[in-house]
Parts: structure tokens; C-alpha cells; sequence
């Protein structure tokens, strides 16, 4: 099942992506669910929205305009350094996951702008597995951490690489930098995320590819090690880190600029596309 | 003024905190203002609340449970490194400011307990000036930053030193482990925080001491920086790090354990108190 989050007629909405186009489930659920991440707050929301999977489709998907997968997040963890040749890369040889936070309001959705400030030429990609979590998780050992997943994504954690640091707060948290979709593929058709992979292109062009089962710290570490000092709730995501092949560590460096396409492929979910566009 | 947030018969509320003990604003405002954040997000709303200043007390200040000056922040980011002392125990070269970013569900209120992980034996003390946010701000110059500021409260960033890494999140994010409190001391009473002086307590014996004067990144400049990729909003919080002296670098380090008692003190806001207590 995929699930997306738009905009339709002015009106924020969440449906079912299917073939034919979506079936909008704010409409069918009515005040029961006012959001994505309220439908899969209720223990029963997966399951009912699956009823509707055969339905007509409402909406065209060239009619809505697609916001992020779950536009307000309690909270974003994104993990940094998380495969070898990103590691190389960076010179990283902590043996912690690296964790930074972005905040809900640098977020877009897909077929969206992303804007590169007019403060810097450092805007990069980084092409990355998104996990959102489906019920409430502390203190979570690794064997059962899947079960706490709703699905995934994809994400393309727009970085302003000049303002990052060791610390990665300012280079991360920009408006309209961190891409997120285009749907939450559900875990019924991903039950292990080892067997994605993931690919990022700018204009086209394959600038990142890697295999899920290459992450240094896997998914059900992550959601381990994270439930360990703070709570996460349904909504939640967590960014599990990108490939090497970033644009900062080239020879010479590429950059995002005005009129860049980038996108973020990983099989079973989809293909997140975004345009660059220069802030005024 | 002096504001406070609450728990009064298990109800939240929030009010005036004055010499002869706590008028309460949620009463008086009734549906207009949910909490100190919503007042402080009207324009209009500490000028109303301070219209009440000389009524009489409601509520004696023993009988509330302090809750955290503001418990849901939409953003609390964290200033490291921003006192030479501080920044010489930890060999810190960056001339960017240190920013993390803690999580609202990691507070905690003035006279409740701070919990030491089990995990743990590196529970450090941190003594903070915290800056709340007034208003809407996003590209904001210093020189016009103040008038961004609702007012100023303490803080104990309480800091588990061995999961603090380089990037902060995992050392800074525990359940009860950010103390804020006891109130918010408005701009009126405190036009520019230069001249306030913080020190830090651990049993009653002094464990840090500094001005605000001696910030290496002043409270206007962190504003601008911060609002230069992020949007602030009403009831946003600002800590804006530690002097030196902090436990892990005193020779030998002085952590927190059960049954300690750990102080803020700043001029002009008052004394915040909390009791550790190990997590069973």
C-alpha cells in the first residue's frame, strides 16, 4: 500500500496511490483521521485504509500538489555517515551512529521546489531511505524493531554543506531543502528494507547508488539505539543516512544549482523528483 | 513580570508568579489563551497578562507542580561552546556557534526531578541562560534581535556525557533531563540580559559562575544566526550554553547521582532546583 499527503483544491488531504490515481481517504475517514500521521496513530488505521485499495480513484496525481510524506513530524532523526563510502568520505570513524535533528518546516514533497539560499553555492544532495515509525517505540531491542515501522520512503536531505560543521543543525534545517516522497510504501510490501537500493541522480545523471544491506548501523539498529534515550511516536522518521558519491566530496565539487533536477530512487517505493530554484 | 507554567489539581495552567504567590492566568483568559505559549504568541498577550499584576494570589506556590516555562516549544536549539572557559575545557576552534537541538518531551520543570539513566554514570550539569521567542522571526539583523525576545528564563541542560559525541543529539535528548524554569522573566524587567550572572550549584557548592556579558556568541548574534536558515516563532527557546566547570572535565569529573541536588541561579529570574533520582 502506498499513502500519500497533498494539497488538492487549496485543501490538505491524505489518500491511497494506486494505478489508476488516488482515493482520497480524508474524504472517506472524514474528521476520524485529519492527517497522515493521525490515520496511522490509531492502531486500526493501516488496516482500514487498505479497504479502499480497490476503490475508484478521486484525483488525478497530476492534480494534487504532493506535500511532504508526513508534513509534521514530532520528530526527524536524521543519522549521518551510515554507509562505508560515505565514511571514507568524510573521515568518520565514530562507532556511534551520528544523529542530527531537522525540523518539520524545512521540509517539501515531490514535483516540489527546493531552494538554494542566496548565501551559499554549497547546496548538496544526499540521497537517503526514510523509515516512519507506526507505533510508539522506548527502549526497543533490534530483534523487534521492525514491527515498529509503518513503511518508508524517500528523502533527499538538501544540505548547505559550508554551514554543517561536526554538528550539522544549521547546514540541515532550511526551508524547503529536505525532500520527502513521494509515498510511504507500508511494510507489507517491504517487510526488510535490506533488500532496497537506492540511487540518486541529478539531471539524470546517476550521482549515488547503494544497497540498503550496506548500512553501516542497519534499520532495526537505529530504531534500537534512538529508543534508547528518547520516545518515538507514529509519524516519527528517522533518515538512515546517504551513499557516498555526494557532490561536497568530488573533484571538483558539484553543486545544486537553479534548474537542477534531483531525484531520489529507491525500488519498491518510488522515484522523489525536486527542481532547484535560486532564492531571490 | 514573572510568568510560570503549572500542573494546579492535576489541571496545566499557567500565571503570574508573584510575591505573595501565583495568579492564574488560564482562569482569567479562559478560552483565549491555552497555555504561556498561545499568550505569548498574541501580540497583544503579555500586555494583557500583566493588567493582573496586583490582583490578589490564587494559588500559594507550594501547591503547584512547576511544569517546564514553556513544555512545547515548536524548536529548542542549543548553543554549545559559547564561554572561553567552556570552549578551552573542550578544545573547541569553531568559529561558527555550536548548535543542537533537544527534544520538548527531554524537559522538565523547576523543583521536579532529573532522571540519571540507568545506562549511565556520566550525568553532567549544565547552568544556562535560555532566551524565549516573542515573535515570528526569520532574517533578522542583530542590531533589531532584542525585540524579538519575550524574555528569559534558566536552564540545566543536563548532558549524558559518554552519548554526547561530536553532533550532541543522543547525550542531550534523555527523558527529564532539561530543566527550565521557575519562570520567564519579560523584557521589561530585563531590557538587555548583558547584565545577568549565572552560576551553577551542585549540594549547595558552586560549580560554574559567569556573566552573560562574556557570551562569545551574544544573544543578539545568535538570533540573527539562527534566524539566518530557520524560522523562529513564538515560545521558541534559545539556550545559549554553558560556562566552564562542567563535571566531566574536573579532575577527577564530578558527575550527578541519585539524590543530589543540582541549581541555576541567574539574576533577575531566580533559583532553579532539581533533585536527581536514578532511573530504577
Amino acid at each position: 500500500m502506498k499513502l500519500v499527503s497533498y494539497l488538492v483544491s487549496g485543501r490538505a488531504s491524505f489518500g491511497l496511490l494506486t494505478n489508476n490515481g488516488i482515493v482520497d481517504l480524508k474524504q472517506r475517514f472524514g474528521d476520524k483521521y485529519v492527517d497522515l500521521k493521525s490515520l496511522i496513530s490509531d492502531s486500526e488505521g493501516l488496516a482500514l485504509a487498505k479497504n479502499y485499495i480497490n476503490e475508484a480513484s478521486d484525483i488525478n496525481e497530476q492534480d494534487i500538489t504532493y506535500l511532504p510524506v508526513i508534513p509534521n513530524p514530532n520528530k526527524i532523526l536524521c543519522v549521518g555517515m551510515n554507509y562505508a563510502e560515505k565514511r571514507a568520505e568524510f573521515n568518520e570513524t565514530s562507532s556511534a551512529p551520528t544523529l542530527f535533528v531537522r525540523f518539520p518546516d524545512s521540509q517539501t514533497g515531490h514535483k516540489t521546489d527546493i531552494i538554494k539560499p542566496a548565501i551559499t553555492e554549497e547546496l548538496d544532495y544526499e540521497g537517503e531511505l526514510a523509515i516512519v515509525i507506526g507505533k510508539t517505540a522506548f527502549r526497543i531491542q533490534p530483534e523487534e524493531a521492525l514491527s515498529y515501522v509503518a513503511g518508508y520512503s524517500c528523502y533527499m536531505d538538501g544540505s548547505i554543506r559550508d554551514w554543517q560543521y561536526s554538528w550539522f543543525t544549521a547546514g540541515k534545517n532550511w526551508p524547503s531543502t529536505g525532500a520527502f516522497g513521494p509515498c510511504l510504501t507500508t511494510t507489507d510490501e517491504i517487510p526488510d528494507p535490506k533488500v532496497l537500493t537506492l540511487a540518486t541522480y541529478l539531471n539524470g545523471q546517476e550521482m549515488q547508488r547503494d544497497s540498503v544491506k550496506n548500512l553501516v548501523h542497519t534499520v532495526p539498529e537505529l530504531i534500537s539505539y534512538i529508543s534508547t534515550f528518547t520516545r518515538l511516536s507514529p509519524g516519527d522518521v528517522i533518515l538512515t543516512g546517504s551513499p557516498g558519491g555526494v557532490g561536497k566530496k568530488r573533484n571538483p565539487p558539484v553543486f545544486m544549482k537553479d534548474g537542477d533536477k534531483i531525484e531520489v530512487e529507491i525500488t519498491g517505493i518510488g522515484r522523489l523528483t525536486n527542481y532547484v530554484v535560486a532564492e531571490k
